[in-house]
């Protein structure tokens, strides 16, 4: 399987900033040029540039033309040095939290740091995310830098509410088709509309294999639930899954370098009876698993009587646990219930047990929540789960639009995250309905992109509005291409635009030449 | 031009509902009749039937089978008889303010406040949205009934944010193309996918024909902007427009049936020059071009000026005054700036002129907002404009997502919307690059309505959750035919499923058979 995936973007090159405080530390970045202001003064032509705009790149090598890709060696082991330093000092402490703790800054830190500041240097913008903010942030819990020690491939990023505000796509498929070829594909084009992480939810056959392929080309930190490779290999019967089994296919996936797991470790047998008590009991795959073996044997979970177990295999590899919420509403009569905020109690206490191993952690959310209602989830995981970074399905505001949840799933994303959320699960249009094809994933990308940046320019992140400033100027100047080169979506753009447009007029047909407020505003503007 | 337009929609029927003060009041509405849910007790087959569904419903006439449409001859004229019944007895006063500050509640008061207690009566919630209360907040100014007396085949509907919050579609076209079938296509689509009021923004040939077909035979209140009609008639030069021709302009549409005028009173001579400060101008069309005339010709506004004699014109007719917010930001970074909130300062005052004169107003707002600056947009509303209803488009909380601007102004319509918006302008697609197409409208539309329904959840509007807990109960239990017939899009979310399910399965292919949590949820509830 040798292939020739590249990303392109238009009017953008791939820069890398270096390292102060490690000169190997080289942060990729794309870098949008745009054309000067022009303005004319009676015969004269006078020109005004523009600065080159930096974007914030989760494409990887696959947008770097000087790196030839070959899926079969897969992308160059970025991190490869860095960890095997850290090794051969301390043996058994190799995690990102470990040395926070310790008040050490890795490179991963400084790597995010620079990561997280666009722009800021170029423009004279103070920044209070320095590489000793974000050492802190990770020893106190409050954000999370995936980074399994078995994926060197991986670029470093940071998951936080003191943060860009990221979000996860998923891919994978249920048992039938697709083969592994169009699971890279899918996880590259992911990565090219700017997935910050990337979970592999297959469960149909080769889910090893394609794992594998996925990990060694996947330049974002890779989550997955393992509960159901687990599930694959009981043939599908939860009653017969055991502890021993489980640690099996922990190790397995830690071992080949999986980023984060989600985890149900938050049921316990005496909650799994408050879903009955909903309108849509039970909507998390993994929670409606474990809540079966825990009422078929009548016993606490193995996934929390386990927990410090599991967390000293995470340990080894530095790979993070997502605390899944297997409880979640699945819809908005069931948000804010008991059954979900008994579980969430749950996880404030586990999430302690994972830090005091050094394992980082994080905190899944909802699901279906009416608008009035998500404050409340917000502030009581921050209060309950002692500001450990929150990471959210949507939620989703109402039920009655399928074939639209990536739209309310979008808009109680924008405002969670502007609460808090640090990472937000996409959803695509296909959601409860289909699998999503290429065309969905690009969609829900996109919305999520834009709900998290709406929340990165409510929260302040500093430098956030550069972007829609230029953007702004640009469509204020008629400068079509370098508003377009400066979107989410450049491609989708210039397509609606040229449905009615020649690209360059001072106009479009929207309001045609009469009707041009921007045209007349600055006509009375310039007088 | 005989058309046989009509429209339908799967597993519903058109019902009515009659007045108890006004037996001549009939209400239309969609009535979803539900499959019941079976459960298997051994070899027993439990049947429990599932209540029939009310939908608010905007399609009119149109979706009732026993009404023949005959465009020549224009919609049944369903509020003749009212208005004439008025005019015979205060030939001068014949508007819904007037009646409602001397007490009396009128057939359109009656029909609105039925139309708003969607499924109340019959599930037995207690509402307060009585015809007393309507004709209390019509009285205060808090909401708008527009029903212009020359548009009888309009169904009553009201905008306030005591009320269900409505969506605004926009058609029309640019000087280009387009016939008038098409323009009453476009209207009769809109209505059909839950467009509450319908703005003829048409700037091209035929402006006064088209108009004339789409009133006659459009289910719900037309709105222009007078100053587009008014520019053609001076072939676009701003500095000849003169009082004299735009109140013509006025009086002509007030007589073909126009039931709410957008009008920039609010740009005063001394506020024009703030815009100068901004990233991106004025981005108003009508605001540009007064704003273009009173600099050419340094002179307060003709608009502003005659703001009592645009009222008594409007008064005669019980036409509605929205007031245009010329100053809107176009651009995150012009936000709740100096001019914006000067414009509305002017609109304050002249919402109090517009009442004494029993003329129904209500004020139109941004335009690009961040999240974080939503709420003072609406707090500055409520207290400058003294509680008259607010008319938004979007706001859209970031620039940088041309292509999906129906989303990005979706998340800060659904925001607004919940703190006190009482209508909603929708944003297509195309928004900034183009003009939209049928599926472009329908994209707006159904973004619109669903940022609308999450904003009626949040508001915990009288019955608003009903639909949600049906077709959420209709998913649980794998009643997929019910769950789409109760979605805001029952074509799309079937033709989505089919890409991959057959229908009437006990999953669906996003988890397949061993992992559906819903699944999987039953058997554990079940047992």
């Amino acid at each position: 399987m040798n292939s020739n995936i590249k990303i392109s973007y238009p009017g953008s090159e791939k820069v890398y900033m270096q390292g102060t405080i490690y000169p190997d530390v080289r942060v990729g970045m794309r870098l949008v040029r745009q054309m000067p202001t022009v303005v004319m003064k009676g015969e004269e032509r006078i020109e005004t540039p523009n600065p080159s705009i930096y974007i914030y790149d989760t494409s990887g090598p696959y947008s770097d033309e000087n790196v030839s890709i070959d899926l079969e060696k897969g992308l160059p082991r970025l991190r490869e040095a860095w960890i095997r330093e850290r090794a051969e000092k301390d043996a058994d402490n190799i995690g990102q939290m470990y040395y926070a703790k310790k008040g050490i800054i890795t490179p991963e830190m400084e790597y995010v740091a620079i990561r997280e500041n666009m722009n800021c240097k170029e423009l004279g913008i103070e920044s209070h995310i320095k590489p000793e903010f974000v050492r802190r942030e990770v020893a106190e819990g409050r954000a999370v830098i995936p980074a399994n020690v078995n994926h060197p491939e991986s670029e470093p990023m940071i998951i936080g509410r003191n943060f860009l505000v990221k979000i996860n796509t998923n891919i994978g498929n249920s048992a039938t088709t697709s083969s592994i070829e169009e699971e890279v594909e899918k996880a590259v084009w992911s990565c090219k509309w700017g997935g910050d992480t990337l979970m592999d939810l297959s469960t149909g056959n080769n889910i090893h294999e394609t794992r594998e392929w996925i990990l060694r080309n996947c330049p974002v930190p890779v989550g997955t639930v393992p509960m159901y490779q687990a599930m694959e290999k009981v043939n599908g019967k939860a009653e017969d899954l055991t502890w021993e089994l489980f640690r099996d296919v922990l190790i397995e996936q830690c071992e080949q370098g999986v980023d984060y797991f989600t985890i149900h470790c938050g049921i316990r047998l005496k909650n799994v009876n408050l879903a009955a008590e909903r309108l849509t009991g039970m909507v998390s795959r993994g929670g409606s698993i474990i809540s079966k073996w825990c009422q078929i044997h009548q016993k606490e979970s193995f996934l929390y009587e386990h927990f410090d177990d599991i967390c000293d295999i995470l340990a080894k590899y530095d790979v993070a646990v997502s605390l899944g919420d297997g409880l979640r509403p699945g819809s908005i009569y069931d948000a804010n219930d008991r059954a979900q905020f008994a579980e969430l109690d749950t996880m404030g206490e586990l999430v302690e047990r994972a830090w005091a191993k050094n394992v980082q952690a994080f905190i899944e959310g909802p699901g279906h929540v009416p608008m009035h209602k998500i404050k409340e989830n917000m502030e009581r995981q921050i209060e309950k789960c002692h500001n450990a970074p929150f990471y959210t399905l949507g939620p989703l505001v109402t039920d009655i639009a399928p074939g639209y949840d990536h739209i309310t799933s979008a808009i109680g994303a924008a405002q969670i995250a502007w609460y808090g959320t640090a990472m937000l699960c996409y959803v695509t249009p296909k959601e409860h309905l289909a699998l999503p094809n290429k065309d969905d994933v690009r969609d829900g990308v996109i919305a999520f992109k834009l709900a998290a940046h709406a929340a990165d320019l409510a929260k302040q992140h500093p430098g956030a509005m550069i972007r829609d400033n230029a953007l702004s100027k640009a469509r204020y100047e008629f400068r079509w291409k370098d508003q377009f080169n400066l979107s989410l979506d450049p491609e989708k753009a210039l397509e609606y635009y040229k449905t009615a447009n020649h690209v360059g007029g001072k106009y479009c047909t929207m309001c045609g030449p009469n009707f041009c407020a921007m045209r007349i505003s600055q006509t009375i503007c310039d007088s």
